[in-house]
């Protein structure tokens, strides 16, 4: 799952001798980050120092060449990887055998995660004519009883077109016809709709996959039940047969389906954490953290939403251990297990590693792509993004420079809450949702160089950041 | 099925005083065709006198704004219209009934048809791990025994790396996984791969899907058995699950697939070409047809390919009609059955009318999509160029005035065999293999401006050919 991105300019270009990314304003900037930067603006022969390790970065990456064929190895071979799977398990176990042989310290650290299996599925138009649907039933739904739910369809455009009619949806399945305009905005019909439909007396459920772009591809992803209203199963199905049902009802012609799902929740199931470090060399107990999440949905290979995020982030590390650089800060790569249907990981790791927080100088994730790399989204004072943007011009040279505002990711969610500042890599994302939650989440849709430039842009920005003389501030 | 079409350069801008569309070279024009050009040249002024006329249908196309919402009453109500269906049959009914209400004349001619059917049919990875394969049997194929066909599954590239590998095919399943290139190279692959797998003894064929886009969507299509070979079941596979297997393949993995497939030919099946005509004023005899096939492969809804190509010319006689316009020569509009599986309906048209065909002035098809229109392919003499360059003109307001060389369309191919010069509607078709023969060809990928456009451009080229005082030249 993507976080919601706002790009918010900020006022450091006046700040800043460097190539600074924020659009300048007039507000004046507050007295502690005026001063910060030109403590930073000091250390500009330091950053200058690291230029020829980042262009080896980068060439290492290149040359090595290795993250597409180690993604792609594991997502051939073990498939997609829900949590409580056994592929995921099987995944995990692999990870660490090859995290060994980069000669890196591997931990793991036990997760309980929930564990919902989808069962066989189907959407079935029964009236006026019977015609599959193409659909996936959504991560935590409960399922049907065994012989379908049939009810005709009531499809709104919004939840104040339901609430319009709400006298008319008792009984019925609603379907949400939500065309995409943002993530953030369309993907409450997701999240959401069970429980607004539930709320008027609806049977179960539909949502119009979300994604700019289909070619008959239903999108799957988590919904969160309202405890205090009557669950009802809720699905996705395509745009095409969306739009199909809006026009069906425009014309006045009733519509049937016929819901079958065996979706259920089972009890809790253990997964794993897995973390791999580089101790650093004079403050080990100063962490820069970073991954992304090794968990995925039931569909496609989990190749881009997360493999691609955390695999760059381990290539990163692995470039740094075979360089035989030395951080003074340790240097820690997390593989957080449940990110998509729970967010177990990411909470344990805050959890177990409390006592460890407020050494925390940065956590990075990469769950927003791995397509061209063009920098990294920061979630901070605007002190630590004076830092940020400093370190950035690192990456000048495979254009991925730039530094804007963002949420920081999700797995990194708790460690941030604690005030650590965070960081988003950020890729052009121009085809993210058309693949999301899909089946169309292929190693097919990534690329060997793309890999390569992210995982150099996550090694400078991470190894900087644990090599600098200032600390990250919080 | 959209022909392929050269866009051959000739040498036509130094006859025509028009904004001709053809590169010019030094090749000296045949003298008949300069002939030609000059008599064309002294018509000036009866084109002109047509562009009010175009203007007004433009306005009556956009004002009416018809197509898309009639395209998407047949294609909602009945579904898509694979020959031997049910559902393109009751097409046929409802088309009929809707053009008599438009105060045409309609006629309609029985065509025998073949039956194919899919029945249920699947494609599972069962080594070396389980994973369901989205798949379409290709049309026309046989089907496997009801246990299915478990092999080996051989991945190779083109005929060439077939032929490289002939002797580990036997008893195997051979995948061609071709990368989109054309389309007219690619399908090859689609239509004749069976033959060449079965030639070095493989017991069933896949084929990579035949597009440039895949969201985990396969495309269907016709094959052509080689009657002097085995026939083996041959269906397509998604490019996605195309390259896991080739990378398997390359990582040195051995994979095994069940392939299921109900499919079969039944008894050849009645179906109809709809013909419906405004009667020429002064040239009866003489006639302009046009068209599109009405038939569809059994996914989506068959809007696109040909349910747009279709409409657009039946919304072009239509406007004729309500506009009171005379036509000298008669203006035939053909819905012809059976485009995709057989060409049945082109050829038995050309079959019932074979005394007719000597005065068929000009055939034109559209089945090249419906999105923009850009102008019109023209197949046949130098001279038929020279005329149609000249009515293009016309078309310049909508931008839709490019004439290129071109094969003329499927349907009317065995008009075209007799001399008669062809034409096809080109449009904007940077998506067109994106939806062809796949469950994403519905009508959320057509657009109501874009078919009123067609419309025009459809009305104006027939109307001015049938009403212009020289005779389209053979």
């Amino acid at each position: 799952m993507r976080i919601i991105t706002l790009i918010i300019s900020i006022s450091l270009a006046a700040l800043l001798p460097l190539k600074a990314q924020f659009t300048p304003q007039s507000k004046v900037p507050p007295p502690m980050t005026e001063q910060f930067a030109s403590q930073v603006r000091g250390y500009q022969q330091i950053i200058d120092t690291y230029h020829s390790t980042a262009e080896k970065i980068i060439r290492t990456a290149k040359q090595d060449n290795l993250c597409y064929d180690r993604l792609a190895e594991m997502c051939d071979t073990y498939g997609h990887r829900l949590s409580g799977s056994e592929s995921l398990e099987k995944a995990l176990d692999w990870i660490i055998e090859q995290l060994k042989k980069d000669g890196l310290d591997v931990t793991s650290e036990k997760v309980m995660v929930p564990h919902w299996v989808r069962g066989t599925e189907s959407a079935t138009l029964v009236s006026p004519r019977v015609k599959k649907l193409a659909m996936l039933g959504l991560g935590g739904s409960i399922g049907t009883p065994a012989e379908g739910i049939t009810a005709e369809v009531l499809v709104v455009k919004s939840f104040d077109d339901l609430k319009a009619h709400a006298s008319e949806a008792k009984g019925k399945i609603v379907l949400f016809n939500v065309p995409f305009t943002t993530y953030g905005e369309t993907v409450q019909y997701r999240v959401n709709g069970c429980n607004e439909a539930s709320r008027v007396g609806a049977v179960a459920s539909l949502v119009r996959s979300v994604t700019p772009v289909s070619l008959s591809t239903p999108h799957t992803g988590m919904l969160r039940y309202n405890d205090s209203l009557t669950k009802i199963p809720h699905a996705a199905i395509t745009v095409e047969d969306a739009e199909l049902l809006q026009r069906m009802q425009k014309r006045g012609v009733k519509t049937m389906i016929t819901l079958k799902m065996e979706a259920k929740t089972l009890e809790d199931s253990p997964s794993r954490n897995i973390i791999a470090e580089i101790k650093g060399s004079e403050k080990p107990e100063e962490i820069v953290v970073f991954g992304g999440h090794i968990d995925s949905w039931d569909v496609g290979q989990g190749a881009m939403d997360d493999g691609g995020g955390v695999f760059v982030a381990w290539n990163a590390l692995r470039i740094i251990k075979k360089l035989d650089l030395k951080p003074k800060r340790t240097m820690r790569l997390v593989f957080w297990t449940n990110e998509e249907n729970g967010l177990k990981g990411g909470t344990q790791y805050a959890l177990n590693h409390k006592n460890e927080l407020a050494n925390h100088v940065l956590a990075i994730e990469s769950d927003a792509g791995t397509f061209k790399p063009r920098g990294f989204e920061v979630k901070g004072s605007e002190r630590s993004k004076v830092l940020a943007t400093a370190i950035s011009s690192l990456l000048n040279p495979i254009a991925a420079d730039l530094i804007v505002d963002g949420d920081g990711g999700a797995d990194i969610g708790p460690i941030l809450e604690t005030g650590v500042p965070g960081m988003e890599l950020i890729v052009d994302d121009a085809k993210y949702f058309w693949y999301h939650h899909t089946d169309a989440d292929t190693m097919d849709k990534l690329n060997p160089d793309e890999l390569n430039l992210c995982s150099a842009a996550m090694a400078i920005m991470t190894f900087v950041a644990a090599d600098f003389p200032i600390r990250f501030p919080k």
